[in-house]
């Protein structure tokens, strides 16, 4: 980075040879998070987690993020600075330039939008759309505590929570190491991050590859708050995951483990067919009929923004 | 563009040899307009031009926005695609792609935020820290009018207002061929756009470059708003311009207008002195005292986020 924050804009140098990655992220109180139930530093590592898991799914190498903060009058300063430290903690980590942005006052709550900008060797970012048939499916970590802890705090609103209690969902951290292993290696066809819930984005991957996917419920890993196990649901629709869903051609060879983060085979992708729904799920191991798997992840209300014929920005995750 | 919209992140190509300069702002309700006063498609025109007047400020050339918006709930739908009409308007004009960004619910009016991404030929980027003593000072277009407009509109806030009533303040222009002729014929030293009024601007120029300013008022040229002309109050502190200020050396032929915008010459840029203020400005054509100009142009709510000694993001336009 060469000028930054102090000019008009910042000027950065992307590697020759590189594209340019670019994702923004908000971050709304009431909608991604509860000052109540999240820190401050919790709420400013999120933030980041957001863009850098976009950059990760693409393949890439984050350089620098942008910060447009939108802070209710009587928000106390030392909550900012709370922000800006998880924030800042986890660009130092991924060794990313805070470069820019904003800063504004908000009608109500407080709202952050990240923009971060990255880069891939050229031509070799990992789109949603090369899956092919034949391909098996595969995801890292372990699913659903993001959204089990979240339903477990809509129960009990007034509790008092810890990171502790759910690293998953507090302290979210982007793949970026695993998205590069799979990119540099080439393993990789198609790759999304599961911020939208595992059945939204297997059918994001499934749209825009023009194929279809079949998961074998019994493999898709579930994670673990405390000691309880969390439900398949949550696992298979809960959304804020920021792991990693990837496809992969069958003659590859997947580690067990890239960057000590678990991968696991889930299912494979298959020819689009018109008897047959894009997404089926097999449950029981000797299972010969598939049901339906219909996205239900968090959709935001993209369908309203989708109504009207108009160009209507569509979310980019 | 590669992938864009429909996937985790867009890949832009920037040219070999080029950095690429990154710009965030945000268009809050209630901070930056009113939808009573301001209609969707001049809103949206309003937002992307914030942004592009930052790249026009570093010599730059817009490539592609991505636009985070989020929405009350009770917006109507036509509301959204007057904002994207507006918008895409202008981004055609100066062939920027709309290519990505990120949509949600709103808590409380309609907040967006743009980032703009651009190129400029590598360290060719016209940056706020490069005036020097002797440099001649210079201003695009007319100042005054967006904020004598608003004043206007504060004292009658239920009045009924046309974008042709005062084109710079409902449809200014970002000064994109402007910033580009003076960084590619080598004229600027220093640029800035006055989006937080000419005091301030100026002012920021004198802190970065480490030198001070002499202004001559009647110089400064004062825009128009129906017949009547604006006070040199608002030309030297109003804000949300989006001219250009400069500096250039004296031995540097400056046109006089340049893209068919007028170019005007307003002071000097001078050594640093401990016994003068950083700005004085001159009165009368055989003036020889100047007085104080201090920076009285938006600042927001900076010096709130400055108070503490934590790395707070300044404001970036």
């Amino acid at each position: 980075m060469k000028l930054g924050i102090g000019d008009d804009a910042a000027a950065l140098s992307i590697p020759a040879g590189h594209e340019t990655l670019v994702t923004t992220d908000f971050s709304i109180e009431g909608v991604h998070f509860r000052r109540e139930w999240h820190s401050p530093e919790c709420i400013g590592h999120r933030c980041l987690t957001r863009g850098l898991s976009d950059i990760a799914a693409m393949g890439g190498d984050p350089i620098a993020a942008f910060l447009s903060l939108a802070l209710p009058e009587e928000l106390p300063q030392r909550w900012v600075d709370g922000f800006l430290e998880g924030l800042l903690a986890l660009a130092r980590e991924h060794e990313v330039v805070l470069s820019g942005g904003d800063i504004a006052q908000s009608p109500a709550g407080v709202i952050a939008d990240i923009a971060v900008v990255g880069s891939v060797p050229e031509g070799k970012s990992v789109p949603r759309s090369g899956a092919h048939p034949g391909d098996h499916i595969f995801v890292t970590g372990e699913l659903g505590a993001p959204s089990a802890m979240l339903e477990r705090m809509m129960k009990n609103p007034r509790g008092r929570y810890r990171s502790s209690d759910c690293p998953a969902h507090f302290l979210p951290q982007p793949q970026i190491a695993v998205g590069r292993y799979l990119r540099e290696k080439g393993i990789a066809t198609a790759m999304i991050d599961i911020s939208d819930g595992l059945s939204s984005d297997l059918s994001h991957i499934c749209e825009e590859s023009g194929v279809r996917a079949e998961v074998q419920a019994e493999t898709v890993p579930l994670a673990t708050i405390g000691r309880h196990e969390v439900s398949l649901e949550h696992a298979l629709h809960g959304g804020d995951e920021y792991q990693l869903l990837f496809t992969a051609p069958p003659n590859k060879r997947v580690p067990g483990k890239i960057a000590s983060v678990t991968v696991t085979h889930i299912g494979y992708i298959e020819e689009s067919r018109s008897d047959l729904p894009q997404m089926l799920i097999f449950q029981g191991n000797d299972a010969e009929v598939g049901y339906e798997l219909r996205p239900r992840g968090w959709q935001h209300f993209s369908a309203r923004t989708k109504k009207s014929g108009a160009p209507a920005p569509r979310r980019q995750r």
